[in-house]
């Protein structure tokens, strides 16, 4: 991902792995600064999950991976590590299926298949999120008016995004896309993450309120919507960022494209349906010091993190195999890969 | 209206006249202090409506009213006066409304008819509001989980609230309704201002994300829905806060009712249809600071302050004058009043 920081402009992934330690864009503080901190150890690693500090299931999912290697190279047990990294998200299943591959590759090969099945997993994220980009672009024409929700960019994948990678291949190839970036309450990765990736790549963008988006599409100014996905569904159902559910459904009602972004990674052909997905919730202090201040009788909350989207809401998904009716996911599953 | 502050519960007014000066709760403050100021010229009137210190529909309709009889009273011009105040802001209709009825007062009988009309102006909100209340109630079971949005509550309205007023009532009664507040972005109207009203009163309630309605609505967690209106066209469209046309469509879909409680001066039988309805932009910074930090190209906005919800979408209107099938508003309004 370009990014500009004191004058500089570089070409950096948001995670990678120098030796024993992994060094990230601590997603926390963008876009007031562009930190890059060094971890070395699973408390550590844990908490960047936990944290948010490293966020976004293909993120989390290399993250992890990264973590899990490194921990037994680093001579801790390999059961409490994977463990204790599996515990620490419940709903992207990127994150438990990379895990498996680290433990998979250690049982056959030890400490350095572990290392380079790490590495293998980190590249395939890239490879696949640039692939996305390449089939998405064709879906969209000269000047698209994009909406998208919380952050699918490079930050949440490594390098190129699942919902921001077509965008970015658009607007390196002088299609000029416009893209509206819903803020995403509560934790603003809309406003702080995506609109800061766009700047950085010079893409033209508005930033609106998340309750914004249904006036903004009535109003004839959305060609089409674009986010990623946490897990996806065998009926072809997904889990996404808490405010996907609300879009897909305006998007139905005025007859706006939806489609969904995903490396192949992020399917769950154990997860029958959206119901089925694990929703985490998180506490109220998302949700601002109001809920607290001075009152006899404090508000309480309710603040899921994520919701799950039907698949009729959904027009195509893009993955590095290709556009795929989500009607027809489940015979591309069946099917010879 | 209920408030607790240090120690003691009073029983008052957001908003009253003392001679020639109105007494306010400063609204940008709450609920992080309880801050009462006193209001005397004309430049701080009009910037307690321009900065929200005072909001809501009818709350900025009696505010102007005592501003521009004040103001007459003070010596100022009457002409000059009107017309600052009703431009202060564009798309409540009672602030309009209000003003007409303080000049045409002032035309017949002087400066004491046009400060006896502006408190006959407050006293006619609060008593519409109070009987609201009490014909809005009668739609509610015991225990509901009402779904509200934005603030239309005392704070809004002088006492009692539109949306709020049945709550108020059903909870004073024993009913123990359960109310689901969502935040309102950008400016937390719901979080903040709903919220304090709600703790205050010692009704249960729960603050979420206003993204997070749909799944909450899906779940089958909201009985019923109930948001003020800023202005009601002719055709029974409304406008409101930005975010009550996502509500209104969500609760479409999943089946639940979604009402609109109004006294009848937020009618406006000149406004034919929800887009004749002038709507506010707000600025940037409304969407917080995300926005212009560092990046090369700061990012832009989208960021309307209202929204508005066609006449189908609503199950009914709750008013001092009973409850209202959108459907037939127009023979309402023809019909003797």
């Amino acid at each position: 991902m370009i990014v500009r920081s004191e004058g500089a402009t570089i070409d950096i992934p948001s995670i990678r792995r120098v030796g024993l330690s992994i060094v990230i864009i601590d997603q926390r503080v963008v876009p007031l600064k562009l930190d890059l901190v060094t971890v070395c150890d699973l408390p550590d690693m844990i908490d960047c999950i936990k944290t948010l500090r490293v966020r976004g299931a293909p993120a989390i999912g290399s993250f992890a991976a990264f973590s899990l290697s490194i921990c037994i190279a680093r001579g801790i047990d390999p059961a409490f590590a994977y463990e204790q990294l599996a515990l620490s998200r419940p709903t992207a299943v990127d994150l438990r299926n990379c895990l498996d591959r680290v433990m998979e590759a250690f049982g056959l090969g030890g400490t350095e298949a572990a290392l380079a099945e790490s590495d293998r997993i980190c590249s395939s994220i890239v490879g696949s999120c640039r692939e996305i980009g390449k089939v998405g672009a064709a879906l969209f024409k000269k000047d698209e008016r994009i909406m998208t929700h919380c952050n699918a960019g490079a930050l949440a994948t490594i390098d190129w995004g699942t919902a921001l990678a077509p965008i970015r291949v658009l607007s390196r190839s002088g299609m000029r896309p416009f893209v509206y970036v819903s803020e995403t309450r509560p934790l603003l990765q809309g406003s702080r993450l995506t609109a800061w990736e766009l700047s950085m790549e010079g893409i033209d963008h508005k930033v609106l309120a998340d309750s914004a988006c249904a006036p903004l599409m009535r109003g004839g100014l959305v060609d089409s919507i674009i986010v990623g996905a946490d897990r996806v569904c065998r009926n072809g159902d997904i889990a996404n960022k808490i405010g996907t559910l609300d879009k897909a459904i305006l998007a139905q009602r005025y007859g706006i494209p939806f489609y969904v972004a995903f490396p192949w990674s992020t399917i769950d052909p154990a997860c029958a349906c959206g119901e089925d997905v694990p929703i985490e919730f998180r506490g109220c202090e998302d949700l601002e010091q109001y809920l607290r201040a001075g009152a006899t009788n404090p508000s309480d909350c309710w603040n899921p993190a994520f919701d799950w989207t039907p698949s009729d809401l959904i027009s195509a998904f893009i993955t590095e195999k290709g556009i795929i009716r989500p009607s027809r996911l489940s015979d591309a599953l069946s099917g010879p890969s």
